[in-house]
């Protein structure tokens, strides 16, 4: 509305065609959208060091066009040397800063994402500062108050959420901590590349991440690339341990993945990916896995396209 | 998809942390959404001082990204030296001309909107036509037939609307009467600058508009705005007479509010502000109050971002 | 997100004021949306010949600014010489190719679009090939697998899709098979220019393309345009047989239209149309028809944006 304005639109468009097989189901072929988005941003420079800016993001499902308003992410922030307030549907940075960061053979998204890491932090109703950096270190705070909780879960307990991203030359360390309800989790993660490879992995320990009254669970992932032209080879391997009071359920996951990039925009890509439920294990359920104990395995062709 | 065509992509987010106390209730915390949205808009130049263009407007729940289609507005208008032809969803012009042009201190949204206006012409399905200025008055007509009503609302009644606006140095005047259903209301309005002040209200007499078969009411506004550097100091007052026919229904509102620009788009503020209604009254329904008789208090503070 | 990136959006907003009959039922006079629409777009440059691509388009009713998701179209392209592979929601070519090509007088949206098609194919999961161009001719191939059918629909049967375009000078010809579940189609189009006129129609043979175990159907359309200075004058004639196991199941449809451009991007139109059901045929449903039999008579006037 106002001159200076300047809104720029980004997204992805990333669509598989996969052979999928549950275990106890016939393998079967299809169209698979993995994470497309569409969204709007803007900053504006206030002077003084200050800048106020803002996002609207929206999942939209590539092989359909379905899409339900701008859940995946909106917010308004402000921002100087001192650091930055936000506010509005932005959490769940430690799953941004944990998996996101090293899950990089897809983005983590589609069949072979994560699906061991326990992800706490409702998203929504958030409120948060980020600090300046400090010689590589930045932390993030975020909050999401009982009252809205309630509201939003029926679950009167505050939902807070501390982050730490460390990064000095081609080391990246991260941790976060998350306490919610009857539910926390730490974790710790590292990315490091060294010529024309990278290797990562984080550990989590969690309780009652994703089953009630679980007890506490060790969930580790570790994923190697190499670079060879356009060419990228992954290999990411995910082992959540059983809960403590759950036996059989522990759970692997792993993939390997070949990624030919056409330029920083878009690439195709073939992956293979196995996740292995324990009997009583119940992961991947937005997969397509549909009872405890089910296996997952997929090999995917795709076409990714960031815009 | 033509080469001369240039949309332009507008919006606000508007968020507060607000501290909200509703009689018979435990205090509460929590995040609010002010009126955010995302819009696109254009107009083409067709010669001969011809005009023809567009707009779409969404609402967007900033603390949780919820949306639903374009319900905010949408419309194509044709306009010439001899007016403008509208046709869509943007009818309600008399909130828009005679509450939204006083009510300045939060953009009439959010916790301390005004809840007492009665607004009572149907948003969508809108046809009209806005005359050409007259040394400062521009008249504006709306219809929504009754065969639209009828499906829309199950309602067989025209919805009509007229409204004046008259601006004249610092002086604006604004007068609005509509008629649909058993409902009708007229209202006038005043803005007035004297330098670092503005002064502004509104009368406004409906019957019906709130209650079915309640008889006539009147509600008043009066605004007063003073402007120092960067600040805004507001205070704003309304207040419902009771409906003829129904017994203890009248309501006060009332909000204080210190806006601080950092430019235009960007501003922080903080308010407070207070809704009584009478033991049969019950205004504020979608700034969350329940029932008949209970009061509002709030205490916010806010950043509102446009693009 | 990058820098290179360039994402257009472009539309439609297209708004009639209608007076509508229906056999058996008293007129109406309401607005209708006339397939109104927003888009997002884009393309890369790979290099080498290669580009890459998206598309997201939404449907809106410009009458309520109801929307719901980009249910119209999505889609992501990789293309060189060798043609363009498609992945996403765009099928449903061979109506495009046959019906909107020649239903020129109101880019079959709206009370008068074509209602008589059997548009077998269905839209999403859809993946495709199209050829690049050998001296005027296009081949494009569309499949939807069994997989992805048996999900959506039920149906565990692939969805497929033929379609040939010829162009050569001023005539245009295209041909398409489609086959799914119980129903096929084929149908041949043509569109010739001659100075200011234009001609054009199509034929189609489908079996149970709208009635299941119907058995054959033939369905004829035609189709003239005048063009004279800024304004157009179209005639639309179609008629189906009865499916051959339906007695009085035939049905005509035919439209008288004139547009009035202002520009390429923004008319103002008026047209008349009727729609004769024989008394089993139960076309135009969309159009407000409630039940076999029914007749639809309506007279309109428009205004048309693109943006």
């Amino acid at each position: 509305a106002w001159a200076q304005s300047s809104v720029s639109i980004y997204g992805r468009v990333n669509t598989t065609a996969e052979h999928v097989k549950l275990s106890g189901s016939s393998a079967h072929n299809e169209l698979r959208n993995n994470g497309s988005n569409l969204g709007f941003q803007g900053e504006e420079d206030l002077g003084s060091g200050l800048k106020a800016g803002f996002l609207f993001e929206m999942d939209i499902d590539s092989t359909s066009g379905a899409a339900d308003g701008f859940g995946s992410q909106s917010e308004v922030w402000l921002g100087g040397g001192w650091g930055r307030v936000r506010l509005g549907n932005y959490g769940g940075q430690s799953f941004k800063t944990i998996v996101e960061e090293i899950s990089l053979h897809n983005d983590n998204v589609g069949t072979s994402a994560d699906w061991l890491f326990a992800d706490i932090m409702p998203a929504d109703h958030h409120i948060g500062y980020v600090s300046p950096e400090f010689g590589g270190l930045v932390l993030e705070l975020g909050l999401s108050s009982k009252d809205d909780r309630l509201q939003q879960d029926g679950v009167k307990k505050n939902a807070y959420e501390l982050i730490a991203n460390y990064d000095v030359g081609d080391l990246s360390l991260a941790a976060s901590y998350v306490d919610y309800d009857q539910a926390d989790q730490v974790s710790l993660r590292a990315l490091y590349s060294l010529g024309d490879f990278q290797f990562g992995g984080y550990w989590q320990r969690d309780k009652n991440g994703w089953v009630d009254d679980g007890g506490q669970r060790n969930n580790y992932r570790l994923v190697g690339i190499y670079n060879l032209g356009n060419s990228e080879f992954h290999l990411n391997v995910g082992h959540a341990d059983k809960y403590k009071k759950v036996a059989g359920s522990a759970a692997t996951q792993w993939t390997l993945a070949w990624n030919y990039n056409f330029s920083k925009r878009t690439k195709v890509y073939a992956l293979y990916t196995e996740l292995d439920n324990g009997r009583n294990a119940f992961y991947g359920e937005d997969a397509g896995v549909a009872r405890a104990g089910q296996d997952l395995k997929a090999f995917a062709i795709g076409l990714r396209h960031y815009f």
